[in-house]
């Protein structure tokens, strides 16, 4: 198989890969985090560099699948990946459900929006009051723009975002239509919220959170919804950030 | 209440005497972690700093008991505290029957004795083929020594450990009996192993684990258990770091 990916895509198609024991070929980008490069790597995968600003990583993956053989594995622009995030949706609203309460808000990153696209499907199905929102980075807020503009618009910022996670210029060709279904509204996350959000994770809930997985609890942190009488659940969607960033962020150096 | 701890106790104390609408002084030592003052400040307790070299903290705790007409509570030398503790080793033995599957092997951290008291009392009762173990920090093997004894020993070591949560110098009055009914052994891990137990936490289990928390941990990955077939529950008992800490371990600069 060959994927392209920022990181987190790229560590699962890497051990699906390494338990079904066929070769996977990842095109990475040269400035992901090392933590992700070494995870994927050691998932037994072949990594492929490319340079974010010149390369059009998906022509290289469509030159790889066609010269091995092997079938591209898209990082979000996919049904059977949107389905596969579904099952966040679906733990979700069993996981209240086994508590005895009703969800009324669900909280998740955007990117792409495969997760989202996925998860509101699950969720939409069987507990259509809940409301679904998303959370992008500031600076890639494409959804939220294409979402007012009623079609897919692509944004190109000058920087980039804490959130090298989320950082797709566009939502999918398939997952812009779900999305305009079933989510109530996006918002945005500063990185200065993101940072902060991620020294809560660290000091209360003691948990590691990569800065793209933590735009929901940003978003929440920062008084975005309201909360007041309502059962939410927000999506913390990776862990995977370098030591470096991670104790600049908890050291308030950044 | 009056309690004194280097840091989770006093948090227990001071969000219970929350909860039940009651004062709450604490003792705490004057270089404990940052986190864990401000933490038991948040929970709305007093706090009353003690030289952990100069002064008796015991005695302390005794006085302000008696101007106040206060209750002392002990941080593990206590029945009922000891029975609290023992609600893990429940939890865990309920989880491994709820997952099918026979516990073999039980680590818990040891300070004064007080988890592994409690816990091993309830897996004892539960699943008495379970083999429990404790491990303390390398310069705080008070237990380890008093178990070899037959009788309980004090250590003086002449530098602090890195676990700042498990620097007592002997096992209790009361939990050093239960240790040697029902704990198969108790093992020390140095301060590298601690710290590579940290990153572990980190970079693979995306937990924040303080020192202290991280010995049971540290010693399993030092090799110190058979693990071979065999189900093993390992507790991290606790998250409470001050960044700049976290970031020296992270960053390999300890």
């Amino acid at each position: 198989v060959v994927a392209f990916s920022s990181g987190n895509h790229a560590q699962g198609v890497a051990l699906a890969a390494q338990l079904l024991g066929i070769p996977a070929v990842i095109i990475m980008p040269a400035d992901a985090p090392l933590v992700k490069l070494d995870a994927t790597r050691g998932y037994g995968a072949e990594i492929r560099l490319y340079d974010r600003t010149r390369d059009d990583r998906e022509a290289i993956a469509a030159e790889i699948a066609q010269s091995r053989g092997a079938t591209v594995v898209p990082a979000f622009d996919d049904e059977h990946i949107i389905a596969g995030q579904g099952t966040v949706g679906l733990e979700l609203v069993q996981d209240t459900e086994a508590l005895g309460v009703a969800l009324d808000l669900a909280v998740f990153p955007v990117g792409g929006g495969g997760l989202i696209a996925g998860a509101s499907t699950a969720i939409k199905a069987l507990s259509p009051a809940t409301e679904v929102w998303g959370v992008e980075p500031e600076l890639f807020d494409d959804t939220r723009r294409s979402l007012e503009a009623g079609e897919r618009v692509a944004v190109s910022p000058a920087r980039r975002s804490l959130c090298d996670a989320l950082e797709s210029p566009s939502p999918g060709r398939l997952t812009f239509p779900v999305i305009q279904r079933n989510v109530a509204g996006v918002v945005a996350a500063s990185d200065p919220e993101v940072a902060e959000a991620m020294r809560y994770a660290y000091a209360t809930l003691k948990l590691v959170v990569e800065p793209g997985g933590a735009v929901a609890l940003a978003a929440l942190l920062a008084g975005r919804f309201e909360l007041r009488d309502r059962t939410v659940a927000i999506v913390l969607s990776g862990g995977n950030v370098d030591p470096s960033l991670f104790a600049q962020v908890i050291e308030r150096r950044l």
